[in-house]
């Protein structure tokens, strides 16, 4: 585990610790994962979440760092403590009493070691779910294409992708990072009924807007406004220009992060 | 049908027309059905978007007029007209580019003669959903009991209201109302999946309050703090005093309205 030995503190200190907390959100009224003045996100929920329960202003590190609109099934999060006032088994219930009710804790376990979600994570998965069916219920958490949608053609382009790639072409600029390249382990489009599908896609990381700009590119494809091999060739070309429009945030369920871990929490 | 001669006037004048529009909304973010001054309604949201791309004003008429934080999957309106200035063909994308995106049109069609949703529907369907399992997801459209709820019972106890009865028992004060008797056909609760359960309901009509009272009260027969024969018991009582914890308006949704008619839109 990174950092076990060097994370402890050396004798007579108080031992560093880590709560890590598994939670879901519906993401339609967040400004996405980062903490901004003035803004609503779910970083600054859950720190005036754990602030308003414990007195202290906790720095919490997401595995994944969500964009606006986007969705979490089972998100996981790191804080570094040295003791916490609530015990373990009450952390889920006290936390949730004091978060918005569009954002809820699934888990918490505090272990004896320096741990990041972010750093330690070995990888990440989504879900992208598109309707053709325009519903009211539907609207918060389906992208509406109204175009016949090849999924056929969509997963030969999916396909073509898979393996290690420099995704700069389908990334915004993020000059905090050394490089574009991401490990695509799974890329699949599935039918779930006659109207709905869905994106399964899960790589050892993801840049910024990753998922959503190959979904526009695929939705492209699937409609026939471009070639199948249009993804693979673009992709090759590491050029951002030839990004076909972004697909909208709100069909975009980050659905796991995954840990090389023998904690419960983690599995 | 009610009105059909009454309602075309002498020969000379325009004939009267209905717009009649069939239309689905996700009722967290309304006060419900009826207009009232500085809310936002559902009756008011259509009465705008009509106003937008006509310039007139209607007076717009529900098939069931349903409280605050209902839904409703696919509700009837009617609209009487002389002369509409958008063509039948046009009319749900028309009103749909001016709707918010809760409340979306899903048919319109147009008849030559004097209708009224309110009095010509004949039964009104509702559901309401129950889960044991919380989730952000599924926090706008299930009602959250913890209790484990035996779904047995509550069906027993169902079935003892099927038919006519008074339901004064189980409505709020309304001094509109001459009666409250409802004749009950539908009332059935039906297991959805481990942690998801839902009452089918269908009557005549139903008085204020009614399927969340019912369902408050079933609930308590559910989880064992009522015997099963109390609801049919608390029924023939005729006291408003014998109703339980109305049940939240979140679960509920209006399904459909029935009418006696040959018109494609009201089938």
């Amino acid at each position: 585990m990174r950092f076990t030995f060097l994370g402890r503190r050396s004798r007579g200190d108080t031992k560093v610790k880590t709560l890590i907390i598994k939670f879901q959100f519906d993401g339609t009224d967040f400004v996405g994962w980062q903490m901004q003045p003035g803004q609503r996100s779910l970083q600054g929920e859950l720190t005036k979440a754990f602030e308003l329960k414990t007195g202290i202003e906790y720095k919490i590190i997401a595995a994944g760092r969500t964009d606006t609109g986007v969705h979490g099934i089972s998100q996981i999060a790191t804080i570094k403590i040295d003791d916490f006032r609530i015990p373990e088994e009450k952390i889920v219930p006290a936390i949730n009493t004091v978060l918005p009710n569009d954002i809820q804790l699934l888990d918490a376990q505090i272990i004896d070691e320096d741990y990041n979600a972010r750093f330690d994570a070995i990888s990440r998965e989504y879900n992208y779910y598109i309707t053709s069916d325009y519903s009211v219920f539907k609207r918060r958490y389906f992208a509406h294409y109204k175009e016949k949608l090849d999924i056929n053609l969509m997963n030969e382009a999916a396909l073509s992708i898979i393996g290690n790639h420099d995704f700069t072409t389908y990334s915004k600029v993020n000059n905090d990072l050394n490089h574009y390249g991401c490990k695509l382990e799974i890329c699949q489009w599935l039918q779930i009924n006659e109207t709905d599908i869905k994106l399964h896609i899960k790589s050892n990381r993801f840049v910024y807007s990753m998922v959503r700009s190959l979904v526009g590119t695929m939705v492209d494809i699937g409609s026939g406004k471009l070639e199948i091999d249009y993804l693979k060739n673009s992709l090759l070309k590491k050029d951002r220009s030839l990004c076909s429009t972004i697909a909208p945030a709100n069909g975009l369920f980050f659905e796991k992060a995954y840990f090389n871990s023998e904690y419960r929490i983690l599995k």
